[in-house]
């Protein structure tokens, strides 16, 4: 397999933004990606273009990459579009690294972009409830005892079921989420393009409103809108741009048949990371992972390897994880503070990488930082998310 | 690149199936392509699953291939989910053999499944109707001079507007589409797979429904439910069964700007495909393409290369393209008999050039045949099919 580089990211800031399209998302952070990368439309070979919700939202479904991309010139190359729930980024990025590590191109484009907002709130809440089978779903919320209510109490009564369940196990308190919230929205502060941020203390992240005990509305990513590129590079482009940022590894995986526990699929995925990396999580300077919650934060922490199981509380109360700790986790701020809009967020954990390991990354940048790791999931399937993504990126 | 290999393929029935699911259709197709590699759930390693319509018909949106594929057994696995309107079936095919050429792989599998009955037909007709740039739909119905009614109308008018500008560019007469939807239904008699079929003459097919001028009903391509799987794997799982057969070009495109013509993308595809595949129109035993009407059938006869722009007519009127023809077309019955289950008739097409390039045709055989093309197009954008791809198979 061929050596795949990131050449150029792009992103929009993530923010409610009623007045954007996804058009003009798109043409953003496209714009951003190429004129990063040093190049122009006309030398992009081919496109992935990653979205999960507009069919259902604005009504633009099948061919949503073509129409996002035709405003900017875009004419006659392979454009797919990929779903795959909040995964659906990385699994974009997934697709173009294949691309580019088999030989098929030396240029490639990933596009994510959603536009989760809407005047009628429900329809966003319904569109995200399409996560899971919607055949269980009476099912799934019977399980789970929640309000049996809207698809956004769906998703949240599963997070707040995994919380507990990690309280218990782990001996995890609220405050200890409380913490990585403090800590996420801190580092959002300093990132120009994260939809929220602020010093918080751990108090107003617990008194804020509760949405499913054990977790309050700040411990919860947001509805984001939002956009991000990338372009990735083949050995011929790389020489455009230094330093280089190098796609060690790219995995994908879905869930898990009967799972022991939550985030099998992302544990596995990791530990092929690692091992077509030739590294292991103590290799790592920084990682961008999958806060849906708070909660999760810390679950991830041990899915990753970095403590072993029952020790995430452990590691973040040690400010580990923090900015100048010994392995930074979320510097963007995360889903948390930076945002969540679906089909991009895995794109934007790869630009952050990015921007992190040629030393751009302003008052959040990681000293020194080599090595990244990104952990993008999404959906739900019977115990496990129904798609997982780890990427590893070195400066080379 | 390594050589990829198309190792078994299986489809349902294509029909209007108001009792089917989603995951039954699937269940049906990928254990068919399993059997008929030899091959189980267990060995398969990735898998890439296009739909273009059940997000918006039955509600099941960014990870219908895992839930699809969860009763069957599949645990783990990278799945990525496709969607390119009409064309989603051969863009799925063009990602997994791309993960086997690549070197990603040596065994994955294809699904492609739709649902588009609907006890509420206006859904389905709506549905259909996202293949296009949804904002600038209000101007293209303008501009098509169509009736401005539903979805369904909206591509009728496009069609026929093509087929009207054919009519005058090439001299083609109503009569001859009439003979390409007898010469199908005569085909799709011979397939059990088909929707429809029959013995029919051109007053048949002329005298059934206007739907828009000149197209009656029998020259449109039906509603259909349906499902169809393919495996393909590397050099190295290609021992399992014989005889093999190897793509030889896999290539994607999309719309091209300001196209002088439509079809634009289709032409560059083929020509693309030609040269990949070190071969031309004059080596090929049988061809499978997209002829969503009757006019489309004739038109792509001459974007393929068969004969120069304005000979399609003549070359149907020759018998050429019959079975027992020197290069028959849609032996398989094509969409306007076998069915149009959106995601799924891509891979379809890969799965009757299979069975060809195999000899496993039975009564529609065509005699010897050692190389096929597929052509599969799908939505609109500006003047062009929003996506496109070309795929040549031979018998190694």
């Amino acid at each position: 397999m061929s050596a795949a580089y990131v050449a150029g990211v792009g992103m929009t800031r993530f923010a409610k933004a009623p007045d954007s399209t996804l058009k003009t998302l798109a043409r953003a952070a496209v714009q951003d990606a190429l004129d990063d990368a040093g190049l122009t439309v006309s030398e992009i070979e081919a496109a992935y273009c990653s979205n999960a919700t507009a069919g259902l939202i604005t009504g633009q479904e099948m061919i949503r990459g073509q129409v996002e991309l035709r405003p900017l010139g875009f004419s006659g190359i392979p454009i797919v579009n990929v779903e795959n729930a909040c995964a659906s980024g990385s699994t974009a990025i997934h697709l173009a690294w294949q691309a580019i590590a088999g030989g098929m191109h030396d240029c490639v484009l990933v596009l994510g972009v959603e536009k989760l907002t809407h005047e009628d709130k429900s329809r966003t809440f319904s569109a995200i409830g399409t996560a899971i089978d919607v055949e269980a779903r009476a099912e799934i919320e019977a399980r789970l005892g929640g309000n049996g209510g809207d698809s956004r109490s769906f998703f949240m009564d599963l997070y707040a079921a995994n919380a507990r369940r990690y309280m218990d196990e782990a001996n995890a308190t609220r405050e200890d989420f409380a913490r990585v919230a403090v800590k996420n929205h801190g580092n959002g502060t300093r990132n120009p393009r994260a939809q929220y941020g602020g010093d918080l203390t751990a108090s107003d992240v617990l008194d804020s409103r509760e949405v499913v005990w054990p977790l309050t509305l700040l411990m919860c990513c947001p509805i984001s809108d939002g956009a991000a590129a990338a372009v990735l590079v083949s050995e011929r482009h790389k020489a455009r741009r230094a330093p280089f940022v190098r796609i060690e590894a790219s995995i994908l995986g879905s869930a898990v048949r009967a799972p022991e526990r939550p985030y099998s699929a992302a544990r596995n995925a990791a530990a092929t990371a690692y091992e077509k990396a030739s590294l292991g999580p103590g290799d790592l300077d920084l990682i961008e992972l999958h806060d849906g919650t708070a909660a999760a934060e810390l679950m991830l922490y041990e899915v990753l390897g970095l403590v072993p199981d029952g020790e995430g509380a452990r590691l973040l109360a040690e400010g580990a994880t923090e900015l100048g700790g010994r392995i930074p986790v979320n510097p963007s701020g995360g889903l948390l503070s930076k945002g969540h809009p679906i089909g991009a967020t895995g794109i934007a954990q790869i630009a952050e990488l990015t921007w992190q390991l040629r030393a751009e990354a302003g008052e959040r940048q990681v000293e020194d930082a080599r090595i990244g790791l990104a952990q993008n999931g999404g959906g739900w399937l019977e115990g496990d998310s129904a798609a997982t993504s780890v990427h590893i990126l070195a400066r080379s």
